[in-house]
């Protein structure tokens, strides 16, 4: 995992549907998109994931269903981000199988010396700082947490959490492979110039 | 789908462990247990799950998850209760396979008909009566609405809500295949003794 990665909130699109700030920010050259709808309904979840999967998939990039395998299945996402008491890892990846991309979030540092073993596709950094999009958090990594579990860690890291083009930088040079936003990009008065600032800010530093 | 299906509740299981209740209605000669946990955190759901597994795989009984594709699959359950909110039955069926066991409510004359074409195992009516377990429900079908369904549909019917040992027979007279409870076995002094109660009075009308 390495770029932008958009976490989406519907509620935050001031408005506009999420597929056409979705479409924006592909269009820009994010790298990966996670569906997170934490207030939906299953059948508006499933939906959402429906109408995302043709723009993702034309343009390459991973579709992750945010905790919930059975929608990931459903939809034929190309994977899941779980958190620390979604489904276990193990279990998600014999349901979603070896091709499949699977994230998980790293809270506290045991959480990350327990996911040493764990064949998952990135560890999910949250969060970097705190953040009015997620309340239910452990305290933030800070850039020296996030430097810390890039010393220690074999995974691509996504970091998340206050994430922004005022930070990106210090945060990319603090070892994250990934920048995950969410406002940042579904809040921006424009998401395509929004998520192209960030792109670009990511590309100077490869 | 023949005979005392179990519908769990563990908040109405006063105070007892929901295996205790469930081992005890299994050895009574219940015939299904459908988990419903609408309140259980994910890995909670998926524990009992686990724990109920074993009681009725060694007794040949079918575990059914409400509503959770991903819990079943990840717990190894025979099948899915769906509602007519969760996860479409074509796309359950997929994921499941041929030989999971699907059921489906019904709550209104339109379900009835759509399930028509459907192959699933069997439809919920539900509610029957009103019932203080489930709120959320469409207005209660009545014995003569279920006579109508038993009429009409080819599916095997499994009818809930309200449903005790005092109303059981009229039930299964009026075209049940299967009489589901929650709290007149979760809920009684003496599960076994309630469970066997049922069994019976099933067991007199075959």
């Amino acid at each position: 995992m390495q770029g932008i990665y958009l976490v989406t909130d519907q509620d935050l699109c001031l408005g506009r549907p999420l597929t056409s700030v979705v479409a924006d920010a592909v269009r820009a050259g994010i790298a990966c998109v996670q569906l997170r709808e934490k207030n939906a309904a299953f059948r508006d979840f499933l939906n959402q994931a429906l109408a995302l999967k043709p723009i993702l998939t034309s343009a390459g990039i991973p579709l992750l269903i945010n905790d919930r395998v059975d929608i990931a299945l459903a939809a034929g996402a190309d994977g899941v981000h779980l958190g620390q008491t979604d489904m276990p890892y193990e279990a998600a990846r014999r349901l979603l199988g070896p091709a499949a991309v699977i994230g998980l979030s790293v809270e506290t540092w045991e959480d990350v010396v327990a996911a040493q073993d764990l064949d998952v596709d990135y560890l999910g950094v949250s969060p970097i700082f705190v953040t009015p999009t997620k309340t239910d958090t452990k305290p933030p990594w800070g850039l020296e947490g996030l430097a810390e579990i890039r010393a220690y860690s074999r995974h691509s890291l996504v970091a998340i959490g206050g994430l922004n083009a005022a930070n990106a930088l210090a945060i990319i040079r603090a070892g994250a492979d990934s920048v995950a936003v969410v406002s940042a990009i579904c809040s921006a008065k424009d998401p395509f110039a929004a998520a192209r600032n960030l792109v670009t800010c990511f590309d100077s530093l490869q």
